[in-house]
C-alpha cells in the first residue's frame, strides 16, 4: 500500500494506496459486481448469477502480476481480469462464469475503475487542501500589521506586509482549489458504452442497464466518453494549475528562508552530514512535485487526439500519467500544508531587512512627493543621489533628502517622517488583503 | 498586420493582426491613456494633462523596434514605451510628461495591454467556434441514420450512425468551448498593483483610481496578480483542451479521407507535385496547430511559480508564448470549421466498408445471442468459424451461420436477418447522439 | 519486482525490477560499501570498519516503506537509509556505525545508485533494440521488391517498396539508439563531492577516495554534477528521441493493418467482447509508451535550472520522473520488437490497393513525361482528365491516356507500358534502401 | 528584420532576422535555383531555362502575405511560392515556367529551406557562445582564490571559490554547446525526395541530380528524411539543455544579486518607477528563454510520429517551434554573455556572508575531526551545541568550540585555527576547478 522509494517524494502514503494495485483491482471489480447486478435488476441476468459474480469479486484474490504482464498482450489490463473473475464466478455458479462483463468494453471498466479511485483520492486532496488554507489565513491575520519587503525581480521594491503575502498565496491556492475541485465533479462519471459506445449488446435494456449501473456506482450517466479525454484532461490541467499556486508559495517560503534574508522558517530539514544545515524541506518537496507537474500535464495532453471509437496509442498511457499526476498534487500540497503549519516568522528580521533598504524601499514615495513639486526628473535626481549617500555614510534616505535644501523646503515635516516610516506606504495593502481573503468583494474594495 | 510565414499555419490572419506590434502598442498607449484619465477624474493630475496624454497615445507613432530592442535590456517593453509616449505628452504640454504612468508599474501596462488582446481574440475564435459547431449539428443531423463501421484500435468494431459520431465531436468541441469562454472571462481583468503590488505610490485616492481605471477600459477590478498567474494559466490549458478536441475531429477526418476508407472528402488541397493528390489539408492544419499545443501550454505552466512580487524570469516570456497558443487555436478552430463546412460524406461507401467486414461487425452481436442458448465458449466457437468460413467463402457472417444446425435451430428468422442488418444492432445511439447535442439530458435518456 | 497494474504498459517486467525498491535499496548500500571499502583502501578507516559496512549492507534487509516515509520529511531517501545501515553496521563493529556514508552527501549516494540503475537498464534495452534491429532489417531485405503505395498526408502518393519503408523505419530507430547508447555512456558516472561539491571532508585524501570508489564501482571519475544536470537530460532526451521513432513505426504498422488497408498484421491481439477483432496491440503499446514521452522529457528539463550547489527542488523528483522515462522507452522498443518479429506481410492487399488508385499513383510520372512534349499545363490537363475518366469506368489511367490521340502519339510502346507499372517508377528505391541499411555510404549512392 | 514586440524577449535582432519573411522567402528560391542549375548540369534541363529561374528567384519580388495565406489552404507554403516563381520565370523565359521545382516535392524545398536557415543561425549562436565561454573562464580564474559559501536547498553548506562556482557553471554550458555544435552539424542535410522519398520524378539521372543539388547548397546528401524527424529533435533537445544549462547560471546569478545577499552585481536593470531598482535584467532575459524551453521542445517532439512517407499534422508546425527555439536559444545565451561579461563580485561581502555563519560553514569540518576523537555522536552533540552558542554570543563556532574542555584537548592548534578559516576547507576545489576548465583529464585529477 505504499510509494515506491523512487516515487516517495512524488506521491504521500495515502495516495499510493489510492493507486495500489489492490485498490486497482477492486475497484474493477466493483464495476463488474455492480454491472452484472445491474443487468439482474433489469432481468437480463439471473440474480442467483449475479449474486455469484458479485461473490467472487469480493473475494478479491487475483493475480495482479500475471493480470500485468497480460495487459501488455492485449493492451488492456481488463481481458486477463474478465478471465479471472469469470474463473472464480463459474465456480460458484456455473452459468454465472459466461456472464461476466457482459456487453461492456475493457474500457467501461478500466476507466470507470479510475472514476473510483479518483473519487477516493479527492478527499485525501481536500483534506490537505483545507489544512493548508487554513494554515494560510491564520497566518495572514496574524501578520496583517508584519511590515517587509516587497521584493520584485529578486530586488528589493517598495514595502508590503506579510498578511498581504500569506493572503495573496492563500487567493491563488484557493481559487485553483475550486477548480480542481469542480474538475473532479466533472470527471468523475460512469463510463459505460460497449463496444463502439452504443451499447448495442445490451439490446433494448441498454438504457436502463446504464442507469440502474450508475445508481449502484453513485456515479452519474452521461454518454459514452471512449475517446473524449477533455473531462479527465481538465482535472489534470487543474491539478497543474493547482500546484503552480503551491509551487510559488513554496518558492516564496524556501527564498524568505534563505539564511541571507532569514525571515521564515520551516520547522525540521536537517542534513546527512552538516550539523549546521536547516533546511525548507517541506517546501522543496512542494516545489519538486510542481516542477515536473507541467510535463505530466502535457504527457496526458499529448495523448488526447484519439482515433474514431477508441483510441490506437493515446489513451493507453493515461492511467500511468493520470496517477502521477493525481499523486504529485497531494504530495505537493500535503507538503506545503506542513511547511505552513509549522512556519515561524522572525517579524524582526523582515523589519530589519526593510531597515537594509536605507528608505531604499521608500525611494518610489519620495519621488512621488518631490515631483509634483520639484519636476520629476529633478526629483528623481535628487532621491538618487540622496540614496546614494545615504548608502554611503550608512544613514537613512529620509535624513539625507533632510540635508537638501531644496528638497527640505518642499516637505512637510510629517511627509519627511512618513519617508522614513515604511508602514506610512502601505497604499491599499490591507484592503487588498481582505479582498483576497474573500472578505470583501471586488466591487466594494474599500 | 499578416502572420509570418514561418507561422502561417499555426494563426490566423485575423489573429495575426490583434497581436500585431501595432495593436501591443496601442493597447499598451490605451492603458496609459485611461489612466492619466482616471487619475484626472480623480483630481490627481490636471484634466490639460490627461488630455495631452490621451491625445499623444492616440498618435500611436511609435516606434516598435526600437522598444522591442530596449525591452531586452530592462527585461520589459514598457519603460521604452512609457519613456516615448512621456516624450510625445510632453511636446504637447509640458507639466504632462511627467504624469505619464504615475503610479503603476511596468507589469500593469504590459498585462493589462495583453488582456486587452485577448478581449479582441474572444470574438474571432468564437466566430469560428459558431461555424463549426453549427455545420458539425447538421452534419449530425444530416446523417442521424447514415450506417457505418465504428473503429476501435483502428480496427472495425460494430455499427454506429455518422450523426453519433459527428455528435460526439460536436460535444466534446463544444464542452471545451465553454471552459475556453468561461477562461477568456475570468482572465480578462484589469492588472493594477504599481511596484509591489499595493498601489502605495497613489496615495489616499489608489482605490479610486483603480475602480475609475477599470471602467474606462471596460475591465473587472480584481487584487493585483503581478505572480499569480492561475487565471492565464487556465485560459492556456483551456485552450489546449479545445485544440485536442477540435484535433481529434480533424485525425477522424483525415483518417476516414484515406484512399482505402473514402467515407468522407474534404473540398481542396492539391499537391505540388502530384495531380492524383487530394489532400485532407484542412484537417491537418488543425491537426497541426493541435500537435504542437500540449508543449506550448506546458511552456506556459513551466513560467508559473513566480517569485515573491514580481517573477524573475517565469513571466517574462509568456507573452509569446501566450500569443502562440491563441493563434494556435483559432487556427485548429478556423481550419476545421472549413473542413466541416466543406465535408462530402459517402454514404455507399460506408455501407461497403460495414459490408467488407462480411459481417464481422455484427460478431458480437451473433455471439451475444447465442451465449444465452449455447453457453459462451460455444457461441464465441461457432462465430469465430463462421467468421472465419464467410470471409474464405466471400460469404456474410448470417449466412455462415444459417449453414449450422446447432446454430439455426435456436434462431428465430427474426434474429437471423437481423444478424445481417447492422441498423438493427445500433444501441442507444440515436438517444446517445441526442444527448451530444444537448436537446435530452442524462437524467432523461431516452 | 513486477510492474504495478496501473503503469503495466508503460514498463516491462525486466524493467520494473529494475526500478523496485529492493533494486533502489541495492543501489544505495552499494555505493556505501564501495565508500567504506575505497576509504579503507586509502587508509581513512579500518578495515575492519568496512568489512563490516560491507556486511551490513549486504544483509540487504531495510524497511522500503519507512525509508520512503522519512525520505518526505528530510526531501531524501538518503538520510534514512544512512541511519539503518548505521544501525546495522554499529551491531557488528561498534566503530563501524560513525563511519558509514563518511564524507559524503545525500545526493552523491542517490545519484550513484540511480546511475548503477541505469547501467542494469542498459542491457535490457539494447537486447530488444537488437531484436528490433535484426527483425527490421529482415523484413527489410524481404521485402526489397515488394511494391506498395507510397502514403503522404494519409493520401495516395507514388509507389515505394516495402522493403524501403521497413529500411525508414530501422535507419530512424538505429540512429535514435545510437543516440541512447552514447547518452548512457555518458551519463553513467560517479557522483562524489561531498557536502557542497568540493569533497573537503575528507581532507587531503579525497582524490584519492573518489578514485578508489569510481575504480570499485566501475564508473568514471568526473567533478561533481550536483546541479549539472545535463548527462542525465542527454540521455533522458535521446529515450524521447528513440520512442518517437519507434512510435512512429508503431503508428504506421496500426495504419497499414486497418482493415481497410490490410497491408500488414499483427500477431494476438483479441477483445474483450467482439470475436472479429484482431488488434495491432503491441503496434499500440509502443505508441502509448511513446505518446507520453514528450512531456516525461518536458518534466525533466523543467527541473534542470537548478540553484547553486543543490537544487532546491529542481533535482528531487528526478528519479521518478527518469525511472519513467527509462520503463516507457524499454516498453515501447519491447512491443514494437514484438510487433516486427510477428508480422506478417500481405504483398497481394499492397498491389490491390495500388492497383485500385487505378494509375493514380503513376500520374505524377504520366505528367512528367508528357509536360516536356505537351507544356505543364496540358500535361496536367491531360492527366487529370484520364484519371477521372479512369474512375468513372473503372479502367487504368495508362489505358484511359492511350486513347487520347494528342497523347497516344508523344508517348512510346515501352512509356505507355510502364504508365502501367508501378515497379517501373521506383527512383532510387532500391539505393535509398541500401544506404538506410548503412550498406551503402551517403557518398556512394549507387 | 526586428523581432516583434511580444517575441522581443526570446529573440535577438539578429535571430529574428534569419527567421524573416524575407530570408524564408530567399531560402527557398535559393532552393529552387539550385535545383534547376543541378538538373541543367545533369542535362535535365535547357541551361536557358536554369539561368531563366536563377534570375527570377533573385529578384525576390515574392508577396510574402499572399503565400502565407495560401500556405493555410494546402498545408504548405511551397505551393503558392512555387506558383509565384514559375509565373517570374515563364516572363523571363516561357519554357522554363514548366521547369520550376521539377521531380522535387514541397517538404523538399520548405525543409531544405529551414536547414538554410539553421546554417545562418548557427553561427550567431556561436558567437554569443564563445562570448560567453570566455568571459567565464576568464571569472572563474580571476576568482580561484574567492571564498565564498556553498549553498545547497538554498541554504549555506560549506565553503566553495567563486571561481569554482564559474567553473562549473562553464563546464556545463560548454559541455552543452557541444551537444548543439554536433546537433547542428547533423541536422544540416538537404532533404530531396520527390512525391514519396524516391525520387522517382528524376528518372534515371535522380543520383545525379541529387548530388548536384547537395553540392550547389553546400549540404550533405542522406537519403530522404520526410517523416524521420530525429536530426531536428536532436537540435531541438541540445538546444533544450543549452538552454537549461545558461538558465541555471543565469538563476544563480539572479539569486547572489539579492540585495541580502550582494555578492555580485549586473550591469543595468533600472525600474519604470523605483529609483532604488537594480534588476539582474540579463539574467532574467535568460531564464525567461529558458523557462519555456521544455514546453517548446515538448512541442516539437509531440510531432514526431508522423504517418507513411509524409505526416499528416504532425510536421506542419515544426518550423514555427523550431524558429521559437533556435531564436529562444540565442537570446538566452546572448543575455547570459552581456550579463557574464558585465558583472561585478563582491569579495568582501562573500566573506562577510561566510562569517555571518559564524563558522557554520565549517561545522561538519569540525564534527570529522572531532567524530574519530569522541565518536560522531558526541561529536555533532558538540558542535550543535557550540554553534548555537556562537549564534547567541555573536562570536565564531572555533572559538565557542575551544572553551568546551573536552573539544579542545583533542585539537592541535592547527587545527583549531584552520576551524576559524574557510580556505582551509575547501578539498578538492581548486583540482576539480581545472578539471572542469577542461585543463586536467578526469584521469589524472591532481
Amino acid at each position: 500500500m505504499s510509494s515506491r522509494l523512487l516515487d516517495s517524494l512524488v506521491t504521500t502514503d495515502a495516495l499510493a494506496g489510492v493507486f495500489s494495485d489492490a485498490a486497482v483491482l477492486e475497484a474493477m471489480l466493483r464495476f463488474e459486481a455492480a454491472l452484472a447486478r445491474a443487468q439482474a435488476e433489469c432481468g437480463m441476468i439471473p440474480a442467483a448469477a449475479a449474486a455469484a459474480i458479485e461473490q467472487a469479486a469480493a473475494a478479491a484474490d487475483l493475480d495482479a502480476e500475471a493480470i500485468a504482464r497480460a495487459a501488455r498482450a492485449s493492451a488492456t489490463p481488463s481481458i486477463a481480469m474478465v478471465a479471472a473473475l469469470a474463473d472464480r464466478a463459474r465456480r460458484i455458479d456455473p452459468a454465472a462464469g459466461d456472464l461476466v462483463h457482459r456487453g461492456a468494453t475493457s474500457q467501461d471498466v478500466s476507466d470507470t475503475a479510475l472514476v473510483l479511485l479518483l473519487l477516493r483520492a479527492q478527499p485525501i486532496l481536500a483534506h490537505d487542501h483545507a489544512r493548508l488554507a487554513d494554515a494560510l489565513v491564520r497566518l495572514s491575520d496574524e501578520h496583517a500589521g508584519t511590515v517587509m519587503l516587497g521584493r520584485t525581480l529578486l530586488q528589493p521594491a517598495t514595502p508590503i506586509t506579510f498578511g498581504l503575502k500569506a493572503a495573496g498565496w492563500y487567493a491563488a491556492i484557493d481559487r485553483s482549489w475550486s477548480r480542481v475541485r469542480r474538475a473532479f465533479e466533472v470527471a468523475c462519471v460512469l463510463q459505460f458504452g460497449g463496444a463502439a459506445g452504443t451499447r448495442a449488446a445490451l439490446g433494448g435494456r441498454a438504457t436502463d442497464v446504464a442507469r440502474a449501473l450508475a445508481s449502484r456506482l453513485h456515479l452519474p450517466l452521461v454518454p459514452p466518453w471512449h475517446t473524449d479525454r477533455d473531462r479527465l484532461g481538465a482535472l489534470v490541467t487543474a491539478c497543474a494549475l493547482y500546484t503552480a499556486a503551491v509551487g510559488k508559495a513554496a518558492r516564496d517560503i524556501a527564498l524568505l528562508m534563505q539564511a541571507e534574508v532569514g525571515e521564515v522558517s520551516e520547522r525540521g530539514g536537517g542534513s546527512s552530514t552538516m550539523p549546521n544545515k536547516h533546511n525548507p524541506s517541506s517546501s522543496i518537496a512542494a516545489i519538486a512535485a510542481a516542477t515536473r507537474m507541467p510535463g505530466l500535464a502535457a504527457a496526458f495532453l499529448g495523448g488526447m487526439i484519439q482515433e474514431h471509437e477508441r483510441a490506437a496509442g493515446g489513451s493507453q498511457a493515461e492511467p500511468a500519467t493520470l496517477a502521477a499526476i493525481v499523486q504529485g498534487t497531494g504530495a505537493a500540497v500535503a507538503a506545503l500544508a506542513g511547511a505552513v503549519e509549522g512556519l515561524s516568522v522572525d517579524v524582526d528580521r523582515m523589519r530589519a531587512n526593510l531597515d537594509a533598504t536605507r528608505g531604499g524601499a521608500l525611494a518610489e514615495h519620495a519621488v512621488m512627493l518631490l515631483s509634483t513639486r520639484l519636476g520629476k526628473r529633478e526629483a528623481q535626481a535628487h532621491v538618487a543621489r540622496a540614496l546614494e549617500r545615504a548608502h554611503r555614510e550608512r544613514r537613512r534616505l529620509a535624513d539625507s533628502l533632510a540635508d537638501v535644501p531644496a528638497v527640505r523646503s518642499v516637505l512637510s515635516d510629517d511627509e519627511l517622517r512618513d519617508l522614513g516610516r515604511p508602514e506610512s506606504y502601505l497604499g491599499d495593502a490591507e484592503a487588498i488583503r481582505s479582498e483576497l481573503l474573500g472578505r470583501t468583494a471586488a466591487a466594494a474594495l474599500d
